[in-house]
């Protein structure tokens, strides 16, 4: 039984980005623990909104059949005034503690939160100390964000692991409805319609009809031998 | 009134890349050529094909608002057996030919047709001779093709240029229906529902509802000044 | 009638990078906005610098044709300072104020501030909010911090949007000969020789003259239909 | 138990490249097929190479605990002359017959008999038809010819799978052994230092004592679940 | 004593690419051959032009101070007809015959041309056999079809060796001026003002008056200590 | 007699990276200096580590021949701490007053301090003021950080420039002995054997026995001339 350990920036990131694939390892007996860094907050958000979407966030996460769920409730937006060493610590710690076989991250992207965060990770998943027995390091892609990243001056999202979530889609927009609070109507780009439609064109892409796509960042054969 | 090229390696390309823009290119009381380079013969394909594919690419060109449809009858995948010289010469005298304000070409994708088009368009977009007028050259994506190029490996398609087809969606799914013999059933890469998932994705991606995405190779402030 | 938010780290970059353009949009009666965020100051520069550059980039944006122009004052080489989340409001409350159809940024190169600048801009150009209705958002080489990129480690300028100058590059040396704190001797980089030599290459490069050279980061067909 | 084909260019590129790897597949009773393509022959190189390089290969892959060797005989360096259609086929037709879970082909690299068979490869392993069933294509490097693509112009070798081969490398260098007309001295690249060297640093780079490197190219979850 | 050998395409491509810098060795002493590999022939181009393109390089080469001056009189376009094993021998062969320290070859750009002989350069300049005591290997940009690859599709050249040609800028207009059948006038891109203002720009990024610009592919400690 | 400047983030960071090579060119009579940034201090070091490691780096480095030493004890891991303008300053007064011909920098890699050096030291390379006279700017890579950059999106290295040192290889392994508080027991990523595998597989890379690799940023030919 393999343990995955997916990071997300911010409640509603491991659906967004895994959803599907998360409930696909949770019924094939996985053991899925899914750590949450930061929430919003005043001042930029209003009072309510750590409370409403860490709610919203444990819903989806147990459609999903997320096992493990831990919010460590950072500043959105301000994880740059932590300073590294200490960001890298909590991060790294939170690896060693849940001694994952697989690791899913947030792709580098527009959003400054998934790149701290994205750094972080890269850090902790190092082939040494609590990265050396992790098998599979994956960056997932959040739409809007990922997208928004500039053509060829920054990292542009092209993946080379989809994973197939035919069976699963149904459950990852049942878990994405939860997050009534960011959802927008479409053609907003965080809406139902557009999440499915990126499954849709992501599965066409590797021969399914839904999927999640994924950037392979380091892998080895006790993924699968 | 401005003047555009599209080149499609074989029929339906130009629908499945650029369908949608076409059409609103035309209701903008745009002149578009289309030049279909290549056609699916025998002995690798039957013999009906030919006839088949170019009767669907005028009904489907029709939809499209498309005044000029030309088509050259090449062997599909055997266009490596034309020289070079020749081959770019084929191409240039079409741009010469059309003298369009706006060049839309295939990716270099995993078709080898595709590749070959690409390199001959690109000789003919060089900003000298026929070339020299062009204010924009971009190139589509073909659902499928392009992106089963070998990621990092060779060329990603990356879009920064999206074309809003919001009102221009169900034309472009009706001409796309015309092509019978090349659509699939879902989940097949080339269905009608892969093909409004990845309209719906691209346009979630750049602000709109529906959105057709090309990669600027060349553009001049002629454009649109 | 377009409108044009150039943004310019310092006092001299909008003319180094798109002082042609910015002509040539105001001469076909564009609306154009220069932003300079910062401006070298004390302790790193002597305390007539501000002062001096804030009304030599006056007088070279006059020359120009520039409607509006406003100086936000922050020092050159500490933006880093400003938290994260204040900088990105900072630059999108101008985005917002200014509703451009054309924004044009400094490329993400060697000098610091027109990274951060990059970054925020970047942010404040995504396609929701204040960004949805920008047309064209394109970066510009600012000679020689462009120029000094690591190649193959950091981005590197390759531009795929010419804009023809030739009638304005007397123009845009005068307005450049207006910076006479900032210029360079030949062979200085930023000697009004290179700056000649660079636009006359870039207009070589594409089929003009003199031009001005851009990386067209995202792009609808607003702009020209 | 999976299926694995190992697509190697010449007679010794599947030991190079993925030797240690096929016995690790091997010894978990994976049932292996390596398929040569291309055989050294007059005028080129001396009459008996064929027939040596051959028996070697057939040593060193009962070494290696593949189960089916599979030698095409097409003339090295000789194999553009091939049509493209022609050539696709050939390898679309072994990978129809062998059905694989995961396919190992060369990278794209200095040498042309690579380039082509990879670019055939790509077209087999397309997830559609044959390809669609496969879980894992990856490229593996060969040492001296990969290393030798142009830095940052033409693609360079960069791994995120890497296959712990330490219980196997001692098989890999004498499957190599057997290929004596094949191996250099050392400094040669093709020497055993270097390739032992080889392996070592990869095994370095992921944790490991010894390793093999491949870059994923297409993966999906049935490779693991 | 350096002996180099600059590889062109075509008569010109030498002076265009690499004439400064070809004067500035000769200068110091270095021992200089030029390997011209084609001419422009009928049918595609007029019966003199050959004898005439020669006669002019032979002139512009005496200026620069080449010592050797091969003609091998390919035909222009239609290199691609000759098997590549045959086409890597003969730039092997004169290779190996020149046996340089510095081998200067064309970039791999939009002329079809300039791609074959990269590849058969870089073949030759492998580091074994005759490649393996060459210093140096950097290929050089022309003006034109090197700055018309696709960008960000296609290898887009970025400079990281650039050398001071300010004293020999003279020398190379000159030998440019002995390609009469060749030149542009202003504003084409093989103009003298093209050429001129494209050494001042690569002179303005490198700290120089006038320079010339290389991408190094492969260099050893030889080539200085 | 060429001027040396090896910039080091932390003590051994020279000697991994360059030791072959500082040898190398200490044998030339070359006049070598190496700048180490930072040390690794408490709280996150234990007390005796600026001492320890500080006292190898000299005898380390007396073993490869370095003339001048120079320590500026910054604190590991916090150079972030540092305003940027500082921290350039400090990078550039130390290549001011050493006028080196030559500067060896680490690449961009995964440690948080290599990143922030090589951006002070691109700074201080560019081609005016003290950066002018270097006629070679050059990345080295450092065992295990360089290697695990995140594939294709993050900077991954790619070597231009192999320094021979088959003569040196004994010297790097005898001075990397001295930092016994550094050194790994094989398999680990920064063991006698790995530090050896990788310049052996350098060496095989580019027809050498042993070499070190480095990604040149900026040359000129005063290099050589």
């Amino acid at each position: 039984m393999k343990k995955v350990l997916v990071i997300a920036p911010h409640p509603d990131d491991e659906t967004l980005g895994a959803g599907g694939t998360i409930r696909k390892f949770a019924d094939a007996g996985y053991d899925i623990t899914v750590l949450t860094v930061a929430v919003h907050m005043p001042p930029l958000y209003s009072a309510e909104v750590p409370e409403t979407t860490t709610r919203e966030a444990r819903a989806a996460q147990e459609v999903l059949g997320v096992r493990n769920s831990i919010f460590l409730d950072k500043p959105a937006v301000f994880l740059g005034d932590i300073p590294t060493a200490e960001f890298n610590a909590l991060i790294l710690d939170q690896v060693a503690a849940s001694t994952p076989d697989i690791l899913l991250i947030p792709f580098y992207d527009r959003h400054i939160d998934h790149r701290l965060i994205f750094d972080a990770c890269m850090v902790a998943a190092r082939p040494v100390g609590p990265g050396k027995n992790i098998s599979l390091v994956a960056a997932y892609e959040t739409i809007s964000e990922t997208h928004w990243n500039a053509p060829h001056i920054e990292p542009n999202f092209t993946p080379n692991f989809c994973v197939d979530i035919t069976e699963q889609i149904d459950a990852k927009l049942e878990a994405m409805s939860s997050f009534s609070s960011q959802l927008h109507e479409f053609p907003g780009p965080r809406s139902v319609e557009a999440l499915k439609a990126l499954a849709l064109f992501r599965g066409s892409q590797a021969g399914y009809g839904y999927a999640e796509a994924f950037h392979v960042i380091r892998m080895g054969a006790e993924l699968f031998i």
